[in-house]
């Protein structure tokens, strides 16, 4: 028994077949492995969902814009499958690259001024490419609903439009981001921190949280709020380089000149060579996070 | 009975529930109306290898360069009902502009240098509108298997490698070009020629098949074909301007700098303010079309 391991389209098709004849409910969670407790969350969210679920391992070369970032992903397929035994996964899609690009793609999906902020200034083409393999699960497993993490808020928002201009027949389903006791948000990338980098990387949901409780008393001006926010981040510490801190319209991604509604609050964080993001959902008088 | 018309998303949807459950293969003859005998042998097709024939008639304004274009080409929606009738069609989905674009899409298809030759040259962004609205039928009807003329060559190019790139489950077919008897490939805009212009159309044609001859007789020089072909357009008639003639590889549409094996040669002639597009497949040593 257990989550039956596949690596090929092909079979993953045809282990989805006897699911789709009889019209089971089948629930995608696409991830980069290296599994933690964010991942295990959707999965959950899934299994209570969905009749047959399906979680993706699929570290995308293409969205990786540093050579270096790509080389230092981490993967253990093993432990991933296990932790997917162990919560009622059904099958694990492990492709290699070659099976997912057997050639460069021509046709690509172009996200527009979706990209333009946050992380899309900094990281060109990789919400290209993130749209472009989602899109392609989307095509190989045709799953009714497809479970992504809050804390990449600016691809789930993206990969929400996606799904509404293109009319893609897959329920978007965001679930909050999990965090350690003191705040961090869990990534696989908190792996690769040195204990004292660890420390040090709660600055970013320190700064957060400072932008949620000025927004949440009534600050309407983005850059008193960012100002604010910033200066969470501690200054002689060289290990830490804040590459933004935005606020956001929540669906498309823009930057609001005066806050009226709820933003999107969203950062990214250098600890050491590592590179971490988080975000928050802000709104004047909302209680604080 | 006859074939039911269907103006919105959500019903096509429900009018497709009972084939889906029963799974009925379901096939797409997408259209942009005005029908005629090119596209009822697209249907056929459809009708021979399908139990549910569904055929979108769309005006896609986005893929329109020339406003002029899009206001002139031709609608008629209650003759095409009727010959969908005729022909055996379950279903003719005819969504309105708001219904395909509440908003203006962000997210769109990037068909890479699918398009830069060619029509893709001369109409910026058309097949990117093309392959977007495409990829939107398909999440709406969610076909086994679509039906594309094989007149609009870097269409049917685009969207084959569109399918792939993206692995989208539909099935791709072809179909070869209906011609009136002179050898004038059908289009819907044939129907905005005169008389006169009707007779001086068929130059394209003329030039495609030389171009064929010459290609089929062991030229390997595409340069030198195109001079060929392009000397069967009638250098004194005011009405005819050749935009292009060119021979190209047929899967990547890339201009072939030697000719070794099968090539698509295409072109575009306007006929008075009509452009006219057509094309052939070549290739040494074949039978000439």
């Amino acid at each position: 028994m257990g989550a039956a391991l596949v690596e090929s389209i092909a079979h993953l098709r045809q282990h989805l077949t006897e699911a789709r004849r009889s019209n089971a409910t089948i629930g995608l969670v696409p991830t980069m492995g290296a599994l933690h407790a964010g991942h295990v969350r959707l999965i959950e969210e899934a299994r209570h969902e969905c009749q047959a679920v399906a979680v993706s391992i699929f570290v995308n070369p293409l969205q990786f814009d540093r050579e270096e970032d790509l080389r230092r992903y981490p993967r253990r397929l093993d432990e991933d499958r296990q932790l997917c035994d162990r919560f009622g996964v059904d099958l694990v899609f492990a492709p290699s690259v070659e099976e997912m690009y057997p050639v460069p793609p021509e046709c690509t999906i172009d996200v527009g001024r979706l990209a333009d902020h946050l992380c899309g200034k900094y990281r060109p083409g990789h919400f290209r490419s993130v749209a472009t393999v989602v899109m392609k699960l989307f095509g190989i497993v045709r799953p009714d609903r497809a479970y992504f993490g809050e804390k990449d808020a600016q691809q789930l928002a993206i990969i929400r439009r996606l799904v509404a201009d293109l009319n893609v027949p897959v329920q978007i389903v965001g679930v909050p981001t999990v965090r350690e006791p003191d705040g961090l948000a869990l990534s696989s990338r908190n792996t690769q921190l040195g204990p004292a980098e660890r420390q040090s990387a709660i600055a970013l949901f320190r700064a957060l949280q400072a932008a949620d409780r000025q927004i949440a008393g009534g600050d309407t001006d983005p850059a008193h709020v960012k100002r604010l926010a910033v200066a969470e981040i501690p200054p002689d510490n060289p290990s830490l380089r804040l590459e933004y801190l935005e606020i956001v319209d929540p669906g498309n991604m823009q930057p609001v000149p005066v806050i009226t509604g709820p933003v999107r609050v969203a950062g990214a964080l250098w600890v050491g060579s590592t590179r971490l993001i988080d975000n928050v959902l802000s709104a004047p008088g909302k209680r604080s996070a």
